[in-house]
């Protein structure tokens, strides 16, 4: 009875005693409560952060390389609540991977309905024993935002998967291109099952500098972030290409920056040619939009615009990695659409806050060949169908854009009251990021912050990363740079 | 109302009207009914393959390179249910990945908990914020099933991801082996950033022709099975080494095949050798206790144990991949188990019927260092404790032994029935094969007995390989036979 009323009435429950409408009653008589209007919040948020204890806290004990133990039932919309009760705003969404935050009621609802009971039970092998309506479902769900000029996506189970499996797609393609038709010669068959050439192409994948694209083999020869990744792992002869390191306000060097991508783009080439004379010619080129884990790097649309020119005039395929970038934190469904192209791309790979993992793909690179036993998980696409009609229905993207401006002009104004600590704030959407001074000073910030119930990730150097859910509002916003400026002044 | 009733009441709804209850009644009432016994079937069975259509039928069009499309909802226990109303005994599972049946009752049962909710709709970043039981939920599973000498696991999101993180946990302790301690050299760091050793080491694993390990660039490197999974993927120079072609019936080869693991085993200490005096050492040697998608080819237990010795002989990590045999279809939870050995394994592999993936490890082999986004998802562990449950339960190890022999027995006597279309009748537990003449036979009588109700899997060159779910039966085996040897007797 509980349980029914909780997922099928959940909405408007707020007079009777459930596990989350308790906690809202109690979080509405905290003393920690924010002062932001309660009509502006959303029904199904916390109003505040609650801080019990530092964190971790004592129930978080022996947490090794773990940050805390969390609470996942009392957790709701842009709060994580810990298991000493501590509530946090959180704006780092289990590495941006929560698309509409903790609990939502419309994914508690989705499990309620009868009709997606076997969906979650028996999980199929997609390839080739899809369930009935699966087209159907991927028409409604990945394929409604499916980036322009492309009607293709394959799924896969994370991130990691996606990229190795968009590689395999592009060497396949390129190789095929090679050739000149699809009929492999008797020394690519025999040659490939020892691993060695012509079967096995000494074909390269050229990535950035700062890059980051997952953790296994493939992906760990593309990714270039931290050297706690790679060291150790065996690895692959493949190009690697400065990205812009641009100045800070943009307005103030243009002539610099325009310069240094045009520096990066330079030696692009420079890199296609020489490993074309190598013998391990470039199949394909990954980037992603801003790079994430390596530091929140940005590049203009124009330096995007003239690497996939680069990459067209080379023959090599485009592959832009959304995995962090994709799904609404920058204001735009996917990032690259900032760059204005109406054919940005061969390949858009995503994972994260999409729920599970997959690229899109222009036709010429057609998967048959990709392939491993479930490629994908459609309980995932359910949840994924729900969030898409969340954020079409909520305009989500819409604000995203106005709480992404108020955070970043926050970051703007903070920037200029403590100028000794941050610098080169940026972003799109409510994907910002600032740099601090020094990583020591970034990391007791990050952990100051947090005892005072705000959840913030670090990324590259001493740069700091946000990546709030999509329903983030400027309340919200506000809450955190009241709390982020306390922090702030005491490391003045 | 009715979804309550569904989820919570299931096992005991048989009178009242529901969607599966419906069709129990449906299914008592069709005129291709089983003469099994009605009182030895699984409650929650079907009792019979029912065909309506050749599959893939009219419903399941422009199928590509699906098999047919599937109603899950309708499926039971042994039974796959087509879009096409045709109910068909499943003995490959999803590609051996569905533990204990379609819809399995305490699986939906265990849906309808409140408490379950949110490990649904939140998924975790596991590496850093776990949820608060989590370590206990790991324990009841994943540990209570640990293989002897083991008690840690690392949980991954699927087979690929679990085999290329063991790859690189060995790579990682080979290398502080190598070192002495932990502490990396200034070039180590420096060279890794840009894919170069000593940072990326020239190390390699050793496996075996005929392996398969997954299609992610660094499993596709010890993979050895099909050239479509291989071409045009650029690879690693890494040893691989003969798997043991054993001639059946054993008892009559027993000088030949020890001949023949002996001359395996030798190449694999030359290999050894040989990779060393080219710069790459072999940090690990990855192999299947059964090389299932090369062709269900076994081993004795002496091979592995000789195996073994030569790892540690050599100073190799040694990794059981148990990605298709772990779970319990060989009759033992790990086929590894079989071997008879108190320490088999420095690194032991899963997924498939494990729901998500990852690798139990010995202590010194720690993933400090082994990580990404979501690690697995502990809604997965949530299904598998309750299949684990289960297989206690209903001692469903023990069916398997009997069913197994069961089948392997029928295999033999078929065989003997037709010599010219069957040989090397093999397996362990329910995990068997047979060879076919020649491959189009096997295709063809593939086709043929799909038609008449079964669904097999092909493997290797020209085998069939069985892969039933553990709550496989008796009854189920000789519906099989029944089948199977009507359509071979066409093929005669």
């Amino acid at each position: 009875m509980w349980f029914w009323h909780l997922v099928v009435d959940y909405p408007a429950c707020s007079v009777i005693l459930c596990r989350f409408c308790l906690f809202y009653v109690l979080s509405t008589g905290s003393r920690y409560i924010s002062k932001a209007a309660a009509k502006a919040q959303l029904d199904y948020d916390y109003d505040g952060p609650l801080m019990k204890t530092t964190v971790p806290g004592p129930r978080s004990q022996n947490v090794g390389a773990v940050n805390f133990f969390c609470n996942y039932d009392d957790s709701r919309g842009n709060y994580l609540v810990d298991v000493d009760g501590n509530r946090m705003l959180d704006l780092y969404t289990q590495i941006s991977s929560i698309p509409i935050g903790y609990n939502h009621p419309a994914l508690l609802k989705l499990m309620a309905n009868p009709n997606n009971l076997s969906t979650f039970v028996n999980r199929p092998a997609l390839g080739i024993l899809p369930p009935e309506n699966f087209p159907d479902k991927i028409t409604e769900s990945l394929i409604s935002v499916a980036p322009s000029g492309m009607t293709r996506v394959q799924t896969m189970a994370c991130g990691s998967c996606s990229n190795e499996n968009a590689f395999k797609s592009m060497f396949i393609w390129y190789r095929n291109k090679e050739r000149g038709h699809n009929s492999p010669s008797e020394e690519d068959l025999s040659t490939c099952m020892i691993n060695q050439a012509p079967g096995c192409p000494d074909l390269s994948i050229l990535s950035f500098m700062g890059g980051f694209h997952g953790r296994t083999m493939g992906c760990l020869a593309t990714t270039h972030s931290k050297i706690i990744h790679k060291l150790d792992v065996p690895s692959f002869d493949w190009p690697i290409a400065p990205f812009p390191r641009l100045q800070y306000p943009l307005e103030e060097f243009t002539r610099e920056n325009a310069q240094e991508e045009a520096r990066c783009l330079e030696e692009v080439e420079d890199l296609i040619v020489k490993w074309r004379q190598k013998g391990r010619p470039v199949a394909g080129i990954v980037i992603e939009p801003i790079q994430a884990e390596g530091g929140d790097n940005h590049a203009s649309p124009d330096f995007f615009r003239k690497l996939r020119g680069i990459a067209r005039k080379h023959g090599c395929a485009f592959h832009a990695d959304e995995v962090q970038t994709g799904g609404g934190s920058t204001g735009k469904f996917w990032a690259h659409e900032h760059w204005g192209m109406e054919d940005p791309a061969d390949i858009v790979s995503f994972s994260k806050k999409l729920l599970s993992g997959g690229y899109f793909y222009r036709d010429e690179l057609q998967p048959y060949r990709i392939f491993n036993t479930w490629m994908g998980d459609p309980s995932k696409n359910l949840f994924l169908a729900e969030v898409l009609n969340v954020i079409r229905r909520e305009n989500l993207l819409e604000e995203v854009a106005r709480s992404g401006k108020a955070l970043l002009d926050g970051l703007y104004d903070l920037q200029a009251q403590f100028p000794g600590l941050l610098s080169r704030a940026r972003g799109q959407g409510t994907f910002c990021a600032v740099d601090v001074c020094d990583a020591a000073t970034r990391d007791r910030i990050l952990l100051q912050t947090r005892d005072k119930g705000v959840i913030l990730g670090g990324c590259g150097e001493s740069s700091i990363r946000f990546r709030p859910a999509l329903i983030f509002r400027d309340y919200h916003v506000h809450l955190f740079l009241n709390i982020f400026s306390d922090v702030l002044a005491h490391n003045k």
